[in-house]
């Protein structure tokens, strides 16, 4: 019972900031710390939330004890929210954009951390979606969505039931499918990223990728490692910003 | 009394590995929780303890209740250590490298997951160092060992009173000082990197890089972002992989 409440709140001033800027709708009410020091960001987190006609109260917050851990900073800010709207893979071929469209695929990363950094990074990035698995990964979480810095609200979130089946209709909507992999003989730095619609796939730390998507890849890349492998979020920003960086040269800001 | 104590151990698989690998004396003693799955990881560690004739306890781990929070995941193991041991930057500038040195600076980080990651991500894009200040960053807690996957053993912490006066000491060595900054005017993919030694300077998400240190930076340099900036450690991995990336270019492994 507990922990589905906690998905019911979001907590921290960028994650609240940011669904006030682009999602209002999901929130339904804003509890600010008795005492806490109105700096810049919870002032506009104030103005916003007035401007939105959003009811705000002020309360200890002893009363977000038993919901939250209590190591959890919640920078005196907590909002009572709809979960975020995930889209469906159909919906966003549909959706049109100038020039390619490039996603990230995660399968099978379960870890809330390195699922907030990607979101985040894959945003900064300007990609256009990223997708997950429905039971292999995990969820949005509050702890996803303080991690990615409210970065839920500016992306995408393609949850399908089949990453495969997924995969494949993106491959028909002329997508190509980029895996990463240890033992791949490309560096992530040898392909263009410049001229497809194309899909980066990152595995978890411990598994990789499953081999049924290896499979289906149109390319496979890896990255160099002096020590282990790289953790799978710097890993997905490293690519993410080669891709990026191959794009800027070819057309400049 | 309960802070330090804990600078005293270090906890999880990863760790415990790289520290046996790399620095087993700094290991005292490694405890092994009752009744845990002995994976292949664990079954490394306990044949390199052996080998090094280091002190095997088997035991509950409820005495370790009072000294690490309960929600981490210790993953059965825990060894006693001495701490890290920090370089200092004459020593650093003294050993002997064939071709350019690289390093990393970090001005007042002081997230542990942060400073954690770019230990992990320094080592693995072959970088020389990691270099922190003595009042301004953390320390090498056991969440920071734990967080760089025991990074922390295989490249060297430079620990300074004043990055200043380190920074000046760097650049009469012929090292040349890249700031990261929002408003530089370079993308860091436009600086050559395979022709010097290097010494990039990281700051902190919230104020960035501090005036004085700025002033002495030979290049700054951005990274494009569509969604705020991006999280430090990120940004640190498309920088450092970015040099790697044209030093491998100049001279493919």
């Amino acid at each position: 019972m507990e922990k589905k409440s906690t998905e019911n709140y979001i907590y921290g001033k960028n994650p609240i900031y940011e669904c006030l800027l682009k999602n209002p709708k999901r929130i339904n009410k804003i509890f600010i710390q008795n005492g806490v020091f109105f700096d810049n960001r919870l002032k506009k987190i104030y103005n916003l939330a007035c401007e939105n006609k959003i009811n705000i109260q002020k309360t200890s917050f002893k009363k977000f004890d038993d919901i939250f851990e209590h190591d959890l900073n919640l920078q005196g800010v907590v909002a009572s929210v709809s979960p975020v709207e995930y889209t469906n893979i159909e919906d966003f071929l549909k959706t049109e954009k100038d020039g390619y469209k490039k996603i990230v695929i995660l399968d099978g990363i379960s870890d809330p951390h390195n699922f907030g950094a990607i979101i985040r990074t894959a945003a900064a990035a300007g990609f256009d979606a990223v997708m997950i698995s429905n039971h292999r990964s995990v969820s949005v979480t509050p702890l996803v969505e303080k991690i990615s810095s409210g970065a839920v609200n500016h992306i995408p979130i393609i949850k399908t039931s089949s990453l495969s089946a997924s995969i494949d209709l993106l491959k028909k909507n002329d997508f190509w499918v980029i895996a990463t992999q240890m033992e791949a003989k490309q560096n992530y730095y040898e392909i263009d990223y410049t001229d497809m619609n194309f899909a980066v796939v990152m595995g978890s730390e411990g598994s990789g990728i499953s081999k049924t998507i290896l499979n289906k890849a149109d390319f496979t890349i890896k990255l160099e490692s002096n020590f282990e492998s790289l953790n799978v979020s710097a890993a997905a920003a490293v690519i993410l910003y080669e891709a990026l960086r191959q794009i800027r040269i070819k057309s400049p800001l």
